[in-house]
């Protein structure tokens, strides 16, 4: 069963005081598309004051950690430091290079956005696919008998698929040619398997199921899902911060869903405070079944972010 | 085990003496896209003289039957009728109409092609999205941010998913509003499962991973998938054939899926041949588990359709 934080007593003694390490979701949690959530700035702030140590963890891979950072500015919260981020296409492009160990002079097909694209490319691979321009052009009136599919590079050595708003048949079909290629036997990596992406209250198609089409298609399952609920994601953050690998229990992760936020955080030992600012609502949180091992029940809930600061000012 | 057809014998014994009633699938049957298969035309002219009844059964829902009819005729096959053509964009609008009798005032979103609308309208009903040129030139450049789906149209009464070359995110994301609007109670209609669509001997996204998608991301599965392996259509075919229907086994179902094909002849009662034009390869035929619910053994598989008229002549 869930606590519900809705007092300043709760928050000082059952948030402040139990932890040092806090991990936050940023969609749904700091924001919800361009539109920064009440007082997250303020208890940002206060977290940053009470001198804990404050990590971003996202699964939107529409992004990189730079591009992340001129977000956070943009939202109006600054002093925010490139190695405080964790995204999945970061996660992504270092499963590649560390777990695939894919030679530099091999190509990555992408299936996403310039997240994946900057992220892979700071670590010396060239991609191909991705935000190419041609791929749009051509992909607006796609003829099934097109010779757009007929020249695959040979070079491809991996296959990343994560989010992208320009979609189309075209793009789909080239992975799907990357997938079933050389006896299916190119890396298929996942960003992340969110199946929704929420902006300003509405629930749209998410990485997950972009990649599921691809997967049904070719009737593969991704070789690897970098983002969270991942735990390859969790052990890059211990290592940068040994106290938390040390005593993960005197970590939070906050965020809101449950299948990959709350999993993530308990996999990794952490404490877990859902956050209903995102896709679960109360009544989700309340009808829990400890049994389902798709989710993980959070240590706490609480109505937004902002309240942290809200009931302690 | 299935009987591969490869001698003149087995051909007008098997084939030609045991049926009256012969049912195609067009796509990797009778042509590749828009390559016509060898022999064909010769096959249908040998098996019309011989006073058989074809009739032609496809999944494809991108083609209405009239705009089929136009396809045969520049495929050079000649005096095909309207009642002869049996495709999953009519046999969707038929269940909407017949089954769930929808009042003809209600609109229907289409995530889809012309074929879906053209038999829509036949029946009466107005449809919306498709085709419509402003989702093309919207989702271009989608912006999660758009207004673009806040405006839905509240007279929607059914949703009717399949293939689409113009496939974008802003389609997806629309149709997922309308299965996740009114607690999820607008009928989701599938034109058919194909996970990959052949074209020019490559596999390109099918109807099935497009709708997997959307199914996917509004944690919803199609209340009804109108194209094979489904049985409406084959009972839409008895109707017509009182033949057909008193004795199924005077019936062959030839195509070229197991889990489509091959399952809707052999769930409707039919004997069915497998070719393997299309997706299927004789060492998946061999290697058929008979335990597979998702498939069917074919009665027989033969190289190409075509091979019924080369070996006879």
């Amino acid at each position: 069963m869930s606590i519900k934080i809705s007092t300043k007593k709760q928050v000082l003694d059952l948030i402040i005081d139990q932890y040092d390490y806090f991990l936050f979701d940023c969609d749904g949690v700091l924001w919800l598309g361009d539109h920064l959530l009440p007082s997250v700035k303020e208890t940002l702030e206060y977290l940053k004051e009470a001198k804990k140590t404050i990590i971003f963890v996202t699964n939107n891979s529409t992004k990189s950690r730079s591009t992340y950072l001129k977000k956070f500015e943009k939202m109006g919260i600054p002093n925010i430091n490139k190695t405080e981020i964790f995204g999945s296409a970061f996660a992504s492009a270092v499963y590649v290079d560390k777990i695939l160990k894919l030679p530099k002079d091999k190509h990555v097909w992408v299936l996403g956005e310039e997240g994946i694209e900057q992220e892979l490319k700071e670590l010396g691979y060239t991609t191909i696919g991705g935000t190419d321009p041609s791929l749009n052009k051509d992909g607006v009136n796609f003829d099934p008998n097109t010779s757009l599919l007929d020249n695959l590079d040979s070079n491809v050595g991996a296959v990343v698929c994560g989010l992208t708003f320009q979609l189309n048949y075209l793009k789909l079909s080239l992975t799907m040619q990357y997938l079933l290629q050389d006896k299916k036997s190119i890396p298929f990596i996942a960003t992340n398997i969110d199946s929704t992406f929420p902006v300003n209250g509405k629930l749209l198609i998410g990485a997950g199921s972009i990649i599921d089409t691809v997967a049904y298609a070719s009737s593969r399952q991704p070789d690897a899902v970098c983002g969270k609920p991942n735990q390859s994601m969790m052990n890059a953050i211990k290592a940068q911060l040994p106290g938390l690998a040390e005593n993960p229990k005197r970590g939070l992760m906050i965020g809101d869903r449950l299948n990959t936020d709350m999993k993530f955080g308990k996999n990794g030992g952490l404490d877990t405070m859902l956050v209903l600012t995102g896709i679960e609502t109360e009544e989700n949180v309340q009808s829990l079944n400890v049994e389902d091992k798709d989710v993980a029940v959070p240590t706490y809930f609480i109505d937004k972010l902002g309240d942290v600061y809200e009931l302690t000012h």
